[in-house]
C-alpha cells in the first residue's frame, strides 16, 4: 500500500471537512462592514487558496499553481495527462456572502478525493477572480487561464488597491504575459470538461424545497444600463392629454409592453427575465405638479434562448418607435450590452439530473466560470445548490448538507460521464 | 364737461397704454438670472401698483389702497356703492415671466377706463402675492382681503427676506390684523362679481389657433406627492417572474390603468389630466441588474367635474390593492393633498363666450384670485389670452394685441351683466 493509498483509506468526515474550509475562508475575511471580503489577486485569495490546497495535500492529492495563479489539485500519478477538471473561484464581491463560489471549490476537492480514490482521473481547481468589481469584469482568473486578457485589462487597477491587474498577478507569484498572451496555459489545454458546484442566486430550489438541481444553459442578455426617454416638461394642471408629451407615462407604457410579452413567453414555454431596474425622471426638477421632460432608465432583458433574445430586440425596438409616434417622445437606449445564451454540456446536464433524488432542470441567470469556459470550447456542466437570500451579500445561506447532495449529484455524474 | 369727461374724451390708444404698463414692470423687476422677479408685498411690488394706479389716475380715476395693500381703481363719483371690479395680481414667481398676473391689472384699468367713459359702475385692483412661492401659500393677496388669513400664515418668513408676512404688510403700509380678522374688507363686501383675465398657462388656445377663451371652471385635484410602492430586491437574471416583488413594474402597471381610464374618460366627455411628475427608484442602489425594491411616486390628478374626481379617488384605491396584491407589493399613497373643482359664473362665463369673434369654452388647470373670489361667495368670471411656453417662466410670450381681443369680450361681458 502506498502513501497515498493509505491516505485515502482514512474514512473522511467529508461534511466535516466541507465545514472546517468554509469556516476557514469566512474566519480569515470577515469585513468590518459586514459579510465577507476576499478581493482577486489579494493575498487573503492566496490565503484560501493555500487552505484548500493544504486539505487535499493533506489527503494526498498534489498541488500545482498556474503561471496566472490559480491553482490545481490532481492525484499523485496523473502528471499532465488530459483529464476533467471541477472547481469554482474563491473571491468574493465586496461586502458579499461566504459560499459564492467557495462552495463550489470545496466541491471539487471533495469530487478529487472521491475520484483519487475510485481511480478516475479528475483535477480540483480554485480559480482567481471571478467577481466583476474588482478589476469591473467577471471571469478574470478564468480568461486569464485562457490567455484571453487584453492589454487594457491587465492595467486596470484594482478598486480597492489601486495597483493594476498585472501588478497583482506578479505580486502573488504569476505571470502576467501569460494572462495576455492569447493561448490558454497547459492546466487549460488538458482540461477536457469542466464540472462547478455554485449556490443558487435566486429563490427558485428554496421556492420548490430541492436541495439541487441541473443546469440547462446560463441566460444571455440584453441590457440598456442608460436609455431615456425625452417629453417636454409641463403644467400638470393644463396641458391636456392629446397636448402632453409625456416620458413617464411613456416608460410606464413600454414596461407594460415588456410586461406582457414576458408573460406571454412563459406560456409559450420560453424563458424570459425582464427589469428594469432603474426608473428616474430628473433628479431636481421633478415635482408632483409637473410633466417631467425625462426618464432616465435601464432595461435588462435575460433569456436561455437566443431566438427569444433576438425576438425581444426586435419587440423593443418597434415599441420603442410606436410608443414615441403616439406620445410625442422620444427613446434612446443607450449603450447596448450583450451576450449570447451559454448552453452547457447537454450530457454533463442529463448525468446530474439523473442523479438527484428528484430530478430538475434550471438555467442560470447570471454568468459563472463553467459558463466561460463552455464558451471557449471546454465542456461545462453545472449544479446550483439551495441557497436563501440571493448571493453578493453577507445573508447568503447554504447548508451543508444541501452542499453534500449537490457533490454527490456532480460526483455521480463525472463518475458516468469519466 | 367735468374735468374726468374731459380725460375720457382724449382718444386712448389702448394698446400703447398696455404695452407700456407691461414694459415698465418688467423693467423695473428684470432678475439677473433671467425672467421677472417681482415679490409679494415687496417695495418692488408696491412701485408697479404705483406705476398702475398712476395710469388710471392720468385719465381719471381715483386710487385706493385697502387695509392690506391691494390697490383699486374706481370711477370718483361711485364712492362706497356696490360695483363689479376686475383685476389680477401684479406679483410673479422667482425668475418667473411678465404676463401671469399682470396682464389681467392691464385689462382691468383698461376696462374700467371704458366702464367710467360709458357710466358703468366697475372698480379695477391690482391684488398682492398671489403666487405661492414667497409665503408657500397662492392667492395670499386676495384671501388677505376677505380677512381669512391664519396667524400661522401671518408668521410665515418670506423666502427670499425672512421677514414675516405680518411684517411686509406693515412695511408697505398695511394692517396685518385686517388679514386675519375673519371678515372680509369694505372692498370686497362691495364687491358684486369679479372679472379676471390671465394669460393661458397652457398650449390650448396656441394650438386651437384662437386669441382668448372664456374659462368655464378651475380643476380641483387629488394629489399625492410622496407615494411609494415597495417590494423586494432581487437579481435581475435570477429572480423568475412568479417569485419578483417587483415596484417598478408595479408602479408602471398603476400608471398605465390611469392612462386607460383618462382616455375613456375623456371619449366620454369628462374632463381630466393625470401626471405622475416624479418616479424614483432608489437614488444609490439602483442599477440596471437589480430588481429595485422600493419606487417612489408622484401622482396629480385633475378634474373641472367633482364626480370624475371621486371617481378616480376610488379607482386609484383598488388599484393599488389589486396590483398590491397580484405583485407581491405594497402601495402607500402618503399624504393626500385635495382641492375641489369651483364652477366659475355661467352667465358671465356665457357672456364672455358670447363676445368672442370665435366663441370657445375652457377650463383652468391652475388655481386663481377669480376662483379665490368665486370659493368665497363672490362670483367670478375669467377670460384666458393665448401664450406661449406656458408660465412660471422667462419664456411666457403674449402678443398685446391677443391681449386687447380678450380685453374686449370681458368688457362687452361686464356690460351685458351690468
Amino acid at each position: 500500500m502506498n502513501v497515498l493509498a493509505h491516505r485515502l483509506a482514512v474514512p473522511l468526515d467529508e461534511a466535516a471537512l466541507a465545514a472546517r474550509l468554509l469556516d476557514g475562508f469566512r474566519a480569515g475575511s470577515l469585513d468590518p462592514l459586514g459579510g465577507v471580503t476576499r478581493p482577486a489577486w489579494s493575498a487573503l485569495e492566496s490565503a484560501c487558496h493555500r487552505l484548500w490546497a493544504e486539505a487535499g495535500e493533506a489527503h494526498g492529492l498534489a498541488r500545482h499553481v498556474d503561471a496566472v495563479g490559480n491553482c490545481w489539485l490532481a492525484p499523485p500519478g496523473l502528471g499532465d495527462a488530459p483529464a476533467m477538471a471541477t472547481g469554482s473561484h474563491l473571491d468574493s464581491v465586496p461586502q458579499g456572502g461566504n459560499f459564492d463560489g467557495a462552495a463550489g471549490t470545496v466541491a471539487g476537492l471533495l469530487c478529487a478525493l472521491r475520484a483519487a480514490r475510485d481511480g478516475i482521473p479528475l483535477r480540483a481547481v480554485a480559480l482567481r477572480g471571478e467577481e466583476s468589481p474588482w478589476f469591473g469584469a467577471p471571469y478574470v482568473g478564468t480568461r486569464a487561464a485562457f490567455g484571453a486578457l487584453e492589454p487594457a485589462e491587465l492595467a486596470t487597477p484594482r478598486r480597492d488597491s489601486g495597483l493594476t491587474l498585472a501588478q497583482h498577478i506578479a505580486e502573488q507569484g504569476g505571470d502576467a504575459r501569460a494572462a495576455g498572451a492569447g493561448v490558454a496555459l497547459p492546466e487549460i489545454q488538458r482540461t477536457t470538461m469542466f464540472w462547478e458546484l455554485h449556490i443558487e442566486q435566486g429563490p427558485v430550489l428554496l421556492d420548490r424545497d430541492l436541495p439541487a438541481a441541473a443546469v440547462s444553459a446560463v441566460r444571455g442578455h440584453i441590457r440598456f444600463p442608460r436609455a431615456r426617454c425625452l417629453g417636454e416638461a409641463g403644467h400638470s394642471g393644463v396641458v391636456p392629454r392629446h397636448l402632453r408629451r409625456d416620458p413617464a407615462m411613456a416608460v410606464a407604457e413600454l414596461l407594460m409592453d415588456l410586461d406582457g410579452i414576458w408573460a406571454r413567453s412563459l406560456q409559450e414555454g420560453n424563458d424570459l427575465v425582464v427589469t428594469a431596474g432603474l426608473v428616474m425622471t430628473e433628479a431636481e426638477a421633478s415635482t408632483a405638479t409637473r410633466i417631467p421632460a425625462e426618464v432616465r432608465f435601464a432595461l435588462d432583458i435575460r433569456s436561455a434562448n437566443a431566438d427569444v433574445l433576438d425576438g425581444m430586440r426586435g419587440f423593443l425596438a418597434r415599441r420603442c418607435a410606436d410608443i414615441g409616434r403616439s406620445r410625442g417622445v422620444e427613446f434612446t437606449l443607450g449603450t447596448r450590452v450583450e451576450a449570447a445564451p451559454i448552453r452547457l454540456d447537454a450530457a454533463g446536464h442529463d448525468a446530474i439530473q439523473a442523479a438527484l433524488a428528484t430530478p430538475y432542470s434550471t438555467v442560470s441567470g447570471a454568468g459563472h466560470d463553467a459558463a466561460e469556459f463552455a464558451r471557449r470550447g471546454t465542456p461545462a456542466a453545472m449544479v446550483f445548490v439551495r441557497n436563501a437570500h440571493g448571493s453578493h451579500n453577507p445573508r447568503e445561506a447554504m447548508e451543508v448538507s444541501d452542499l453534500m447532495l449537490g457533490v454527490e449529484a456532480m460526483y455521480a455524474a463525472i463518475r458516468a460521464r469519466a
